[in-house]
């Protein structure tokens, strides 16, 4: 599955980013009962947050929309690690949930959290497709703009989970 | 069991909204390994909103009440349409989030959820219980007052899951 | 397991907390397809909600940090009595979610969650590591500086959790 997986992204031509270093604290995810948990993720590459601030304070939609695009990268580049490490392979995208740091007046939750939505779909095809939750936050770790979390679905079964 | 779930409702004399068109980036719910997982209702009737604005600010505790009744039968409109098509049963209510678009004083919590979660308990009978959270948001889609998203565990017994 | 955990937090210097009522409304836990769902826990003492407000406001980092002490000490407490009724086993905690009230330029989020964290960590060993994702909310129910659901993943298998 992570060989598909990144056939798959090459074929995108879809790079992940390298990821940041983990916390001491917690793990940047965990399978269990065939679940694919992932912690939230921020819009890094490696070690550098990107975007940081309030969307439609400092940052525009075009800013939160690469900000939820590297989140989701981040994403994948978890999945590609869990893959490798649990032999097991990934069903589906289950959810997403969307911590989104913006003015007290925002709604344009579609424009952004759909570039994240559509990397899933982009990716795993039909299978991408995940339930979705986002909500306002006053702030975030790191000061981020944007924080997503996400639930895959793993099975052991042979068939490609490719749609 | 869409149908118990039909009969259950008419005989409680409750009548599911109309639910708005779906997401082309997201899924309404998705089903793996057992759990019917609900991406956040709005309060809805089809494509309206209902109660848009902010809890404490332009709209009152009762106006956030009937909004969280809302966002709690779209919940059961999507678990009507996640029976049909899954041929699976629902074991039980497991958990509802509630994202809460409220003034920062805001902390009436019980007074609003409650609607949410006594729909559950009165349709699911103690099955309907669930775990709940539920946090202040400076903001959400379509600038609605309340979101709700739900998690319920499936089964393919043949026992009547009503309590 | 109850009682390897009773010895085990006994051997840790570690008192639970006296639990608050439960709601009438919706459940502390739920357990389905082997997942243990705890709802949103705050730092409360009995029926005593301790460092009531917002961090960064009437709060500090200090306060933030026992308060999420607390959550974790409550959602221990709920574990204790989720093990008792189920008979089955923890397997290990998977998730923490940190609903933080906080003003809105607090990054410091690490500081505060790591407490929850490194609690789970101290009982459960390696088990103890899970996903996090923590956002800053407006408000909270009861006017909490901190809420913090959780979930577990149960097995029914003999061998000891504890790593």
């Amino acid at each position: 599955m992570a060989t598909e997986l990144e056939n798959r992204l090459r074929s995108l031509g879809i790079e992940l980013p390298t990821l940041p270093t983990p916390s001491t604290t917690y793990a940047p995810f965990i399978i269990a009962n065939r679940t694919l948990y992932i912690s939230g993720q921020f819009p890094m590459m490696g070690e550098v947050l990107h975007y940081p601030g309030k969307i439609g304070g400092n940052l525009s939609i075009e800013d939160a929309q690469k900000a939820a695009h590297l989140c989701a990268l981040n994403i994948l580049a978890q999945v590609k690690i869990a893959c490798d490490e649990s032999f097991e392979r990934i069903n589906r995208c289950v959810r997403l949930c969307g911590f989104v740091n913006a003015v007290e007046d925002f709604s344009d939750y579609s424009k952004v959290m759909d570039e994240a939505s559509n990397l899933m779909i982009q990716v795993f095809g039909n299978l991408g497709r995940h339930t979705r939750s986002a909500g306002g936050v006053s702030s975030l770790p790191h000061n981020a703009c944007l924080e997503i979390d996400a639930i895959f679905a793993l099975e052991d079964e042979e068939a490609t989970p490719f749609s």
